[in-house]
């Protein structure tokens, strides 16, 4: 583990990686406020020629609507720098999975994740039809059975604040039929939805009624899980030994890389501090104060 | 393990015990179909001058409502004699765990939640309440942390076909304040809720949020779990050396006998079959084809 405060080693850091990625909360930003130094070491290892890819749980957004926080705080990142779970979560089924594309996805979740299979072509029902966005005390079973549609091929649950037992109630009956075979993924799994006056239910948590009631294990696609790595370095064609995870998080970030055979870097401008690495066990490569504190 | 039908021996179950507990679907009934020699066999022990109770998860009804589907099949019962988990967890959280009569319940639950916790004279907020029940693409996250009303001391989550974000908002926010102490209690945990055109998302699946968002385990009181019998054990002062449970699951009712010391009867006449009692390792004290088949 190298203190990069210490060692001031930017540029060997520019000798051995190709790819940053970057976490953004914790990272870049905290909240609506930037981290002194972030967008400096981003303008700075882009002019070294490194490429940058930004890496988030946000599954209720799709990259467009997210990127709009980049302009905001005045980063200049295009979209395809961005890899969302939401994004990531549309990938993985296209390419890893193979979905094929006369197949349809029943959408639990937002117009970010909608937007997101649009955009790799996948076909899809539910998510924010008014059909499905009911709430009412008497449900149709029968009708639910009846409107079940055949060409159904995979359940995607991503964080959902109009989640209600009808949506449910489709998307277990598409995981529990006999007839067809549904993939089952999770865009996320984090418990919590964090705001500025606390924390609130988080993706992970609104999907897990599925879960239980289907009796089946989603593929989490989002940090800290192997999925969305594995489509970053698919889809952009990185190699793992030169490609560095930055993140503000053991637990998601750094285990995230890990999983995927890359090399970590925690900053302590975000959640963790120094004394957690011994008590959650997971050793980032390198440490350091924040992005700032580096070049 | 006693076979019924083989040794007859209706006569010392009489003499056995003085109370009888009847699981409902599957025992007394199929869906709307009555199983042949159930109401006779009720009218035979309570000639018999015996107690009965009947107990069931159901918790979206109250016991006032449920008892209609044993007037409709011909039964005669009293309110008094059905214990149902919505009924058990306010007797579970005023008696077992004495909770004060100046705080209030949130409840995530239907109308008949909110009956028998009036019925036990419990202040109660949440629930069916409308202000509860809205479909919002927008939730006011800082309006939630400050309506929470100081006096809410516990978290009921049952069955809730109007589950909705805010409520679990709500719900969560009580369970994870530094400053109350609030309890948290599951009706039940059943995974799935049988209809006659399939299975749905049960209550156990539906309050899962609430457990994984905020890392606390709730107390369930419903079937298979001990405190629905330490419930009707206490208040109406029975000794489970003199009670039998008869049920058609047995890994919830004839699991929620054993643990609660009390003897058990497997039914054949609903969900398991014979051959279960060894793959599954629970083993009924006796086994009746049905209660048409005992006396």
């Amino acid at each position: 583990m190298h203190h990069l405060p210490d060692l001031a080693q930017f540029k060997k850091l520019l000798d051995k990686f190709d790819t940053f990625l970057f976490d953004c909360d914790g990272v870049l930003w905290r909240g609506n406020e930037l981290i002194p130094g972030s967008k400096e070491f981003v303008d700075k290892i882009r002019k070294a020629g490194k490429d940058v890819i930004f890496v988030t749980n946000n599954a209720s957004n799709s990259r467009n609507q997210y990127k709009q926080k980049f302009d905001q705080l005045g980063f200049k990142v295009d979209v395809d720098e961005i890899f969302s779970s939401a994004y990531a979560s549309a990938v993985y089924l296209k390419y890893n999975l193979k979905f094929p594309s006369d197949k349809k996805v029943f959408v639990v979740g937002m117009s970010g994740l909608e937007e997101e299979l649009d955009s790799e072509g996948i076909k899809r029902i539910g998510g924010t039809d008014p059909a499905y966005n009911k709430l009412a005390p008497h449900v149709n079973f029968k009708e639910i059975k009846q409107n079940l549609d055949k060409d159904v091929g995979a359940v995607i649950a991503g964080f959902d604040i109009m989640l209600n037992y009808t949506k449910l109630s489709y998307a277990h009956s598409y995981l529990t039929s006999p007839e067809h075979d549904v993939k089952f993924i999770f865009t996320n799994d984090d418990s919590t939805f964090p705001q500025a006056c606390g924390v609130f239910p988080g993706s992970g948590a609104m999907s897990s009624p599925l879960a239980v009631s289907s009796k089946r294990t989603p593929i989490v696609v989002g940090k800290p899980n192997a999925p969305m790595l594995e489509c970053i370095l698919k889809k952009k064609q990185l190699k793992p030994e030169r490609t560095l995870m930055i993140g503000d998080r053991l637990n998601t970030d750094i285990a995230f890389g890990q999983h995927g055979n890359v090399k970590t870097m925690l900053v302590l401008s975000g959640v963790c501090k120094k004394e957690d690495i011994i008590g959650e066990g997971i050793y980032p490569d390198y440490i350091a104060h924040s992005l700032g504190h580096i070049h």
